[in-house]
């Protein structure tokens, strides 16, 4: 448990870095980048949260406001350093949409969802932050524009509540479920597998 | 009460082919598509929800989601056939509010909020999905800018409110005030009815 | 607490006008005006008190919607006049956030929040308003490109919390963090203050 307590400061703090960088490539002050990576690293569990009328964690436990100011100091002090990482930090999101989601959808069963709504709220726990912080940047949400993200998030998560259905090991279930995603993700990056458009 | 909860489920299928269709008049790809249909569809009830401090019914009731889905496939296989469909469309849409503004009512009033704010409750229902639907892809929203809509929501909300208060019989109340919307909201669109611009 | 309860509602009106006349300025009929200034009058503290797991307070207490309908009408009714007291506005709204803003941190910690989190739930309260405001009419969210405001906030929340912490009389501490808040943006727009730009 204490493992993953600290994994989800980190990860929270890797979206709060991606959140200000974001926010950085517009013409915004200190407080918005800050503000920015704050509304990244919390929307998604927030939301889910809120849906299953919870407080969100952060509310009672100042670490994870920490972790996001860390987040951002380290977003605005190694801008440059950081945007020749873009590969790295791929890989990073990559890894932590996998553990975002399952956390997710653990928390959503543990609070008795159903389970289709429990898939449905992992995948907010990991892209909901980013869609948000695309909103308030007033750009069209990067989920609906690149290379299969939110799909595999979708995919991992309705993996996890049927391994857990069938009675799968929960730990083996979350790992397994958690790398599906995090591969998914890696190689639609690195091949640019896309879904079809349906629209135009 | 059966009858009830099969119209829920209808209308929030309704709502889902809407969202999924204005999705694809834009660049998007299948899960785009999918995502804006299932936020137009439970955007309004979950924000009434959280603000009446609920669980929103789809967590707990997985049907709402397979409604969702439902919608999101027929829209994505029928796209030509229901462009052609408008009006037809138009139609559901206002029966659809009609509903939706006096059922959110209904619950407002079920849990105790006060009257006025069970009609802002009522409204949001309505027509919320559709906000945030709208902000989702960076249009400014339909409400503010196009034939008699939520105002219709709005009149039908305090009507239901006003009749519920001198003890007009709780379906026959229900039963007019959604007319009232739809009808309104039919007249609203065949006549190209408007309010007052104020701003410019 | 009277007192408290009048200045809130008064506060609320003015939020109400303020957003009812930034929706004004776009093409918009009267109910997306309405609108507007509503959810810029409720959303923050609805947030804040989303954040809490708590009820929003205007759904129990319909003065608050009767102070917003006041707010929109008078804007509606004195917008020319009102267009000319810009000056005027921008005095009261650097009076209302510092009023928010110490209501938002005192409600927080009074359901126990941590004191982070308090700091985080008394800007929202004032700014969140806002920035939804500007979501919907489809603009960069003012916090993020004017002269100090949310920085303003910020600071008089964890003046609040600090102060509370080393045991300060709750209403002395109010008052200051209140006038922290208040002086530092009426200086800001005054001398053109702002933060540094941290993108581009």
């Amino acid at each position: 448990m204490e493992l993953i307590y600290y994994i989800d400061l980190l990860g929270t703090m890797v979206f709060a870095i991606s959140g200000a960088m974001a926010a950085m490539r517009h013409n915004i002050d200190i407080f918005g980048a800050a503000f920015t990576g704050f509304v990244t690293a919390i929307g998604g569990g927030s939301l889910r949260d809120i849906f299953l009328n919870l407080r969100p964690v952060w509310v009672d436990d100042g670490n994870y406001l920490l972790a996001i100011l860390t987040g951002v100091i380290i977003a605005i002090l190694f801008k440059k350093v950081l945007g020749k990482l873009a590969r790295t930090l791929s890989l990073f999101d990559a890894l932590g949409i996998g553990f975002f989601t399952v956390v997710g959808v653990q928390k959503s069963l543990a609070f008795e969802s159903s389970g289709i709504a429990a898939v449905v709220l992992g995948l907010f726990s990991a892209v909901m932050g980013g869609v948000t912080r695309d909103t308030l940047l007033n750009e069209t949400p990067l989920i609906f524009r690149k290379e299969i993200y939110a799909t595999a998030c979708l995919s991992g998560a309705a993996l996890f509540v049927l391994l857990n259905r069938i009675g799968v090991d929960y730990n083996l279930n979350a790992f397994i479920s958690a790398a599906v995603i995090s591969v998914v993700r890696i190689l639609a990056v690195k091949y640019k597998l896309t879904l079809p458009i349906v629209g135009g």
